[in-house]
């Protein structure tokens, strides 16, 4: 309750130990658990969901979203797993440390076309499409109930690859974050440093599909599923159009990086003065990440090329004064910067 | 624990009756413990006690001090009931009311030019100079303690007659305010009503005696008490010159009212959206009064002619981000104002 009423994170280590999932959980458990069932996965060329993607010849941003399509979770996972592999393959053994990780998406450098796979529906699919899942892990944490004054909005599971990471953002949501399979590593800032970000109203785009989209029976003949055989991504502006006010720099990267990724464009006069926390969750730790936190999130796979976790949104505390007034240094913020943070 | 979370006000009737306070303290009780002890006592002509004093013909205002002189508590005691007799005598039974009491200080209505007592020493004094009743009230409050992760920083006795009102202002410490005899009515407004009762940086002044200070043997023949003969005080700016940042303008005050006293001066663009609350503290009862927020104070006496209660002040919790965007958001407030909050 200390850490809630003063808006700053912990982790709790091994916390999440006595889940079960962390004992059952691996590639043949949960294979074996969701069998054939269809679920919902993230397809992107860079591993890329929900980010910033900057246009050629200064022609502006884009804010784009996942091509989001139903598959067998069988071929979800073979498709992470061979994302890991593929990930392994074509990067040399001194590129997978955290800064490099943090710079480029790894996908751009290797020489193949292949795809991104990242399940992370983020609408309490453990309660949903995982639910046979759900039994391997708290329906509700108590130390959080209590702190928070409310039980889980939702539960969500995600699973993915280090070629995936989850750009800066911030949700209106408190968040239990618990590491299952290997590790994610998180850079936070707190909302004050918004600022610092230069959120910008940007135009949205999604990725969807080249060229023919195949259907074919199940493996195990029910003939109930589809597979999608996606070759190639291109964005498509959204229609109508919409602006998503998003975070267009991240200062956590070290300004004298020689790696120039989008990211590195666009800060403020005030992203120099940004102080990001980094912390990496190990296999069943927990951490509490306090609502309208910033937060970009990366990921190192286990033996099985699996990184996957979970985790409990809860809804923010509007009753008190943290909303509006973390509204208002925000809004006071961007006032502040006029058009100057554009580059 | 949530209400401090929230910064959010509440009251807990009836919270302190198990106080031996409760059952012990009255007039007579209260002379024969403290007996010829010496006390600090706030003296001012119209019960105002650190507050805003405007000068004649637009010469601007003052932040005035009481004249602060030590006494024997029995004679401060006299004086509260003899200004609460007298507040009686000079109004009529219909200007008792909360309405008008908040509208002009009673003393500027009667013909009496007598002053105007007040015991409020605020720096813990209930742990120095009123330690011999100090056992008559727990050391600590359990639940503060726990909420607020901390012991008080400091205790206070306050005594006083209805003719004395304490003006808007706020204070660095989470208060726990516990009334013991009459009533005490406080008018509150949250941190971010800053705007509307328009702080200023305003010139310091303090009342000192006119005319002779006489020394008298103390009655009980010790010759060891001091007792001052205040018959007139006068207004002298402080040397050197400060400025101390206070409310200038009293939203809760109807815009409607006859009585135009200094305080209807000022408003700002935002006051007339002020929403106070009004609460009165009966005998027994406990109030929360959050960090920061603005108070104004004014009193009723029980029948022996007193009003007295005692608070609890706690350090606030600089460890979050309340403190800093709490003062960001008043001064963002006043900067928005420029000079347009003068009249
Ligand atoms: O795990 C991720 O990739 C992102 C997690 C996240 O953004 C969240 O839990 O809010
Ligand atoms: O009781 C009063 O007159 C004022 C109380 C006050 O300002 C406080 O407790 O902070």
């Amino acid at each position: 309750m200390r850490y809630v009423a003063r808006n700053r994170p912990f982790i709790v280590r091994q916390g999440a130990d006595h889940f079960p999932a962390r004992q059952n959980w691996n590639a043949k458990y949960l294979q074996e658990v969701m069998r054939d069932q269809t679920v919902n996965v993230a397809i992107t060329p860079h591993g890329n969901a929900d980010s910033i993607v900057r246009l050629p010849d200064g022609e502006g941003m884009l804010f784009v979203k996942p091509y989001e399509t139903e598959m067998p979770f069988s071929t979800v996972l073979q498709h992470i797993q061979d994302n890991e592999r593929r990930s392994k393959s074509t990067l040399s053994p001194t590129t997978t440390d955290n800064a490099k990780a943090e710079t480029t998406p790894k996908a751009e450098e290797g020489e193949s076309r292949k795809l991104v796979y990242y399940a992370q529906t983020q609408n309490d699919n453990l309660r949903s499409e995982y639910a046979s899942l759900f039994s391997d892990i708290p329906s509700s944490i108590r130390f959080a109930s209590i702190a928070l004054d409310a039980e889980p909005e939702a539960i969500n599971f995600w699973l993915g690859s280090s070629l995936s990471i989850t750009a800066f953002h911030k949700d209106n949501y408190e968040n239990i974050y618990v590491q299952i399979l290997g590790q994610k590593h998180f850079v936070l800032l707190p909302p004050v440093e918004g600022v610092c970000v230069n959120e910008r109203a940007v135009l949205g785009a999604t990725y969807a599909p080249v060229g023919r989209e195949q259907r074919e029976k199940g493996q195990d003949g029910t003939g109930e599923d589809v597979e999608l055989e996606v070759e190639e991504l291109h964005l498509q502006i959204d229609t109508p159009q919409t602006y998503t006010p998003f975070p267009t720099h991240d200062p956590s990267l070290p300004s004298s990086s020689t790696s120039i990724s989008h990211h590195h464009y666009n800060p403020t006069l005030f992203s120099s003065l940004s102080q990001p926390i980094k912390v990496t969750l190990e296999e069943g730790d927990m951490l509490y990440l306090p609502a309208l936190w910033y937060h970009k999130v990366s990921q190192s796979c286990n033996d099985e090329g699996l990184c996957c976790a979970v985790n409990y949104w809860y809804d923010l505390d509007f009753g008190g004064g943290f909303w509006s007034t973390a509204g208002f240094v925000r809004g006071i913020g961007i006032m502040s910067l006029g058009d100057k943070g554009e580059d």
